[in-house]
């Protein structure tokens, strides 16, 4: 296909906000304000909603001081939108490409995002209309296929594992039992990620329950009993999408209200129902008085100021690569003139990587759950493998110090 | 009273772990040093519960390196207590006092903690035993008597600026009502500590509820109603002790369990509820469809890696300032030879304090609850008084930028 000589270009940002998603769109504009081969780099307010309504803000124009600004704040700077396009929805946002003579699409987002890009570019292959569609990864669940890893992943983890790190502590100057409840439905990275603070034999979490392992409230309630009687304490990591063993999520069970999101998932972060119940069942069945839940919400995607530096490097990269792949668009075979920028990390000893790019149908859509080799045999803890493959993303740790163990005299 | 020319000193830390306890233990620590007057310091464990089970560890052995990663840590490195000792406790604490030549006790906590020191002192008196014994100010409520602002509030206090910030965020790009419960069950300065998240004038938290103002559901959901119809979104912020016009907190109406701690305070912390029926009520009222509902819980405390470096730095000096007041005591109005440790804030143009003496008794078990002055006239939010404040505890906040409400191509 021949390659249009100027062009427009638009950028949006979908689904979960992150840390880092807005340096991934302040790569992209740095990027694009390299090329002349693109005019005009139009940021879609509200991802998705915001093209179909022809909303857009003129990003070139933005300047420097006010770009690092941008990548250094949590969440998405140009709205998100939860719409999850269909054919219908897509022939509307080619009819604004049109209009507005846009051949460059980056779209930040997770599986969902990787489709939207996917639809489109195959309706304007079918139209004959010459554009370039670049999914940019990001999620906090790091359940995209193909990459290594997904930015965004790091900071939440780096959030996940800081908060854990201090409710070890707080759990040891007032001992009991503590739960904390982490978003990821499907996937348990983010949730495996609270192991990254358990930097002693005896730290905490000293039970992790995964959505890839279903548990019991028997065996749950076994495990709690065997760390409270060998520490007499007890930190608890569980994912928000714990499952029981006939596989209906904990959440479900208990919920008495079933309100879905535009993809038909159920709510189940913003509540701290899942929380309150499994307290609830160990100070019935355990009778141990000091039973305390947290949800960690919202905050393990938004918090301020608490960037993962690897995280945050990775992200701005990604965006500026998926400028490059559209203005020089590469082997066919590697995802052509559309596709997603992927993450590989080299066999080094020191942490590297370099990023690739892969066809827009190996990651739209698809979710990749926790590895077995990172999950351990009793699929109530992680191995030292997903440490190994963790801890290098959040761009390194606090360290802490207890000295209520010290010889006493 | 003559002096003992050598003796040993007992340090604890009491009550809920703060970001900067630690800081303050080593503060105690690193001036012992200094003195030879001080033979031992001796470690509690557990504060009081460690001390009448006699169980110390050797502070002054501990090396500097390690000194430095305890001050960075958060929560209590002695380990806490919830005991709230009587005469009865407090003579069992003198006995062991005598029987290891303690002289010095240095008591680093809340109003109870105060209260501790002031009933062992007055035994101590009594008795005609030398005893200097010397409260070191700490919580993340900020309601200690005397002193301008409490060690723990400040590190507490950017947290909570943190995670409004981010939420804010968050909520501009996904909008909708997003509620955010936080600690402070008597005094609402932690939840005031919301609004330094606000650094636009359409900037969330946009109501802030605190326990000096009772608020009716109505009111609540009229107020919602208000900022919704405004700015299509709302970010609350509401404290844990918020209750009804009759006086009754709304935690207590709508629990169905009654547990109560050591000190006959109602449980707060460690449960969704009150967010999740504030969700609720909001969502049954006004059909609003996207509502989200976080409780902070222990991160606010615990966190680690979180300080902020006034509040360190403060913390520090009131560790080694009781120290060097229990060495050379004062003058019997500021506190004679055992006292509180507290903080004046200087009248100058740039943020400053200086360390000063109280009597126990002035701190001992009293509360202060959020001034007047600080609550706007609707009692919803804050006055630029509170911000004005607060800032400067924080140490600076993370600077952020939206671009949705850029001017449309």
């Amino acid at each position: 296909m021949a390659r249009v000589a100027k062009a427009n270009a638009v950028v949006g940002q979908s689904g979960g906000p992150t840390g880092v998603i807005n340096a991934s769109l302040v790569g992209v504009i740095e990027e694009a304000k390299k090329h002349p081969e693109i005019a005009n780099l139009y940021g879609a307010i509200h991802a998705v909603t915001g093209i179909v309504k022809d909303q857009f803000i003129n990003l070139k124009k933005i300047p420097a001081k006010t770009l690092n600004l941008v990548a250094a704040s949590s969440s998405s700077a140009l709205g998100s939108s939860r719409d999850k396009p269909d054919e219908e929805y897509c022939a509307k946002i080619l009819d604004i490409f049109k209009k507005r003579n846009v051949r460059y699409f980056f779209y930040i987002g997770g599986n969902d995002s990787a489709n939207t890009c996917f639809i489109i570019n195959n309706m304007a292959q079918k139209a004959g209309y010459e554009l370039c569609a670049w999914h940019i990864p990001k999620t906090i669940d790091n359940d995209l296929l193909v990459t290594d890893h997904c930015p965004g992943f790091g900071t939440a983890a780096k959030f996940v594992a800081c908060a854990l790190m201090g409710d070890d502590l707080d759990n040891r100057a007032l001992p009991g039992i503590k739960i904390d409840v982490i978003m990821g439905r499907n996937a348990g990275f983010l949730t495996a990620a609270a192991a990254l603070a358990k930097n002693k034999e005896d730290a905490g979490p000293h039970l992790i329950y995964l959505p890839e392992r279903p548990i019991s409230m028997d065996k749950f309630l076994a495990d709690v009993t065997a760390v409270y009687t060998k520490y007499n304490r007890c930190v608890i990591a569980a994912s928000e999408g714990i499952c029981d063993t006939d596989g209906i999520i904990w959440t479900k069970k208990i919920a008495d209200t079933g309100e879905k999101d535009a993809h038909g998932n159920i709510q189940l972060s913003g509540t701290g129902a899942l929380a309150d119940f499994l307290a609830d069942q160990i100070r019935a069945a355990l009778k141990i008085k000091r039973v305390r839940a947290d949800t960690f919400g919202y905050l393990q995607r938004s918090f301020a100021g608490l960037q993962s530096p690897v995280d945050f490097k990775e992200a701005r990269l990604c965006g500026r690569q998926a400028v490059k792949y559209a203005i020089k668009p590469i082997r066919q075979a590697q995802g052509g003139q559309s596709g997603s920028v992927a993450i590989k990390r080299l066999k080094s000893a020191k942490y590297a990587v370099e990023l690739f790019s892969t066809e827009l149908s190996s990651v739209a859509e698809k979710t990749k759950r926790l590895p077995d080799e990172f999950i351990n045999p009793e699929g109530n803890g992680v191995t030292n493998a997903f440490v190994k493959y963790a801890m290098p993303l959040t761009g390194g740790l606090p360290k802490t110090e207890y000295l209520g163990d010290y010889p006493r005299v």
